[in-house]
């Protein structure tokens, strides 16, 4: 059995979805499928999730909302008349947001619940559709699915439980399509997981279901080995692991949140990227354990909006816990940090920067000055990190070489280097206006040379 | 004003000893010195200290103890019959030590008197030489100097107010001489510093006259830029910084204990390394701050003996506090470690082998196991850390990938890179038995290539 999530926009439209039915008809093995609500047709348009979001906002604040209403309405009406189907959506969503205003619903239970009305009707539609081209396909609730999930509205929390549940999918017949981003609590209380969320639902599913595979259909035809918004036509990558996978997300370049994964992860489910205007390309898989060596690098990643927080103090090195407090104060704080690099007398501690806002420095470095009595205490801010990322670079003499040599090359200085026994990854830290420029170097050194 | 120290190598024999003479008599600044027992005069040689700790242990287990006084008598006998004195201080000798025996101290402080007897005794002779060619000397008790030190025998610290007292050698008219190794508590009981604590003495009378010089005469040029025992010739560092000092020393190859330096450095007091064989050779400065910019890099230290304890989890950067948890366990079990590299899901913790024994790594693990929860927790032993110094690296790009270009070269796989925002040095991590190859390789990079 495998699992195919489609994103918002491999169901922003009825030319669109017609490719998603396709697919699905293409693979009997395709019996669970989860979709996002509509997308953006073009760059202008705007996603049905935006829509509802200014409807729920509108209504919560006692502003008009039917301009927003008719917006969704229209957009669905145009989906089912194009896909030739009946129009039995737009009616279901006219009378679950007038049973939405009507309710004695909190307002944040209110907009969960509107929140939640584009991927509901996206899966009704698509499941609609297959029955309207002859294949056995049923709509499916997520509470009648069984996704049980935390009571945190915006940022829901799967429960273990729901995975024996999801197992029972297998007794279904049909195809079954399940609405993405939203489940329900023990309580029955629709709550949405983040933004962007459906990956999560699709996760969930197929750990649930222990699918042989699970698709996840987006818009580009693979996961590339760097950020093609930084270099043309970047290459592919065919197959990356995990653990590849997670490291580059962190840093960036992702084609979905990594937290999303977490799921599959567990069950060991192999995972597929796969381009819904392009189902014959080969995508991308995302496997538990590599089989074949190749490149020992087989992505670059990087973000912006890092600083270094820098404490020196003579003798540091014989100070027992020394760099303990330090954590401990960041931690008391509430400030999570992502890497420590020391000398002998200092030691930095890379931060995201909204970790620390400026407001907020004037305080931490008075507290590390008063407890740990440093010699030196500073931040630096507007640094970049850049990620070297292979899970065959620990066997590889001389990445690093060639990393650093990409940097001088281009006169990209290195604020920090970072490489732990794992060498799963090597990081650096440059300065933000340099890190385009040192990205491009680095992939032309490992990808485009002999 | 001049602080001059003579290691023990300096002070060996008569030979040796006329030369500091004519080192003292060259420079009319040269006012206070400062001079360890006598050394070895060949390979084969034994220090009077170690003569001295004979005869303690001797005299403390109840066994003959006059073999070894015999040989420290007839050490101070030859050298003064040989530089022409009185050998009145082979008469205090056996009048100090009887006296001792006498007395009601402890074993410890029997002890440590007389491991004292043999910079004691050196300060005697030399002060008795130079006014034997002429010079107005005179020797001075570390008790009458001034120098107050903390009730830890075998490993005094110097007390502050030991500066004001010693700042009174102004007032002298005499060049005086001064034992070095040891103090008095405010008690007046007579207390050693750690062994080479002559160094320390040096460096407190070097503070505490506000000297415009310490002058540290060994038996080499300079400090070599290389551990000499490592690369043959390697070349001489003609200046460096107290911080590129203190990394250098930190991973293993020094002129002397760095920590000796440090009443010196915070009294800003430059110090010269200088050869007592060869006083005319340029020698090696260390100074506070770095006037001319030159290679990028001025030293390359390496040392073996350290450890990795890897930690891996996942979602650990999620996990607020966890690195500073990791770090307590170490702290609560009495662990220091050096560095603390870490990528997304894991951390590296880096020590010295003596930090955790094997008897004691199965309870750390197991700590760990019990109170993080990791996924994967390992040591790897037998690393070595190689070190890269020098003030000038952050502004030089290209330092990176000439060290990395340098491993990469002699095949030497880089377990470990670290390197923190202040840039005063950059630090490999490698297997034991590829680290001298690698030494060699990055001493032709960086000093020997064009």
């Amino acid at each position: 059995m495998k699992v195919a999530k489609f994103g918002g926009s491999s169901v922003a439209s009825a030319e669109q979805i017609k490719k998603v039915a396709s697919i699905i008809q293409d693979d009997s093995d395709r019996k669970v499928v989860v979709v996002s609500a509509p997308g953006k047709r073009t760059a202008e348009d705007t996603k049905v999730t935006d829509l509802l979001i200014q409807l729920g906002e509108d209504l919560i604040n006692g502003e008009a909302y039917q301009p927003a209403l008719d917006l969704v309405l229209n957009r669905f009406q145009l989906i089912t008349d194009d896909l030739n189907i009946t129009n039995q959506v737009v009616q279901e969503i006219k009378s679950d947001v007038a049973s939405i205003i009507s309710s004695n619903y909190s307002d944040q239970m209110k907009l969960e619940a509107i929140k939640s009305i584009g991927e509901d009707s996206s899966a009704k539609v698509v499941s609609e559709y297959l029955k309207h081209i002859g294949l056995n396909a049923a709509y499916l609730n997520p509470k009648d699915a069984g996704i049980i999930v935390s009571n945190e509205p915006g940022s829901a929390q799967f429960l273990d439980e729901s995975l024996d549940l999801l197992y029972e999918l297998h007794k279904r017949e049909e195809i079954v399509v399940i609405p993405g981003f939203f489940g329900f609590t023990k309580e029955g209380k629709l709550v949405t997981f983040s933004r962007g969320g459906s990956d999560i639902t699709g996760s969930i599913v197929a750990a649930g279901v222990k699918a042989d595979l699970y698709e996840n259909f987006t818009d580009v035809d693979s996961v590339y080995c760097v950020n093609p918004s930084i270099v043309e036509n970047p290459k592919e990558i065919t197959s990356l692991t995990y653990k590849e996978m997670r490291e580059l997300s962190y840093a960036g370049f992702s084609v979905f949140h990594d937290e999303a994964l977490i799921p599959a992860v567990k069950a060991k489910i192999p995972v597929s990227i796969k381009n819904t205007n392009n189902p014959g390309a080969m995508g991308t898989i995302i496997v538990s354990e590599k089989e074949v060596r190749g490149n020992p690098v087989v992505g670059i990643a990087s973000a912006k909006g890092f600083l270094s927080l820098y404490v020196s103090k003579y003798l540091m090195n014989r100070e027992l816990g020394f760099g303990r407090r330090l954590l401990h104060i960041l931690e008391d704080e509430g400030i999570s940090f992502e890497h420590t690099p020391s000398g002998i007398d200092d030691m930095s501690v890379i931060m995201n920067e909204n970790q620390l806002p400026i407001e907020k420095e004037a305080k931490i470095i008075e507290r590390i000055k008063n407890e740990l009595h440093p010699d030196l205490v500073y931040t630096e801010r507007n640094l970049a990190l850049i990620m070297i990322v292979g899970e065959d670079m620990d066997s590889t003499i001389g990445v690093a070489a060639k990393a650093t040599e990409a940097f001088s090359r281009v006169n990209v200085n290195l604020e920090m280097i970072n490489q732990g026994s794992s060498e799963v990854s090597l990081m650096f830290g440059v300065k933000e206006e340099g890190v385009d420029v040192a990205v491009r170097s680095l992939y032309e050194a490992f990808f485009t040379e002999a």
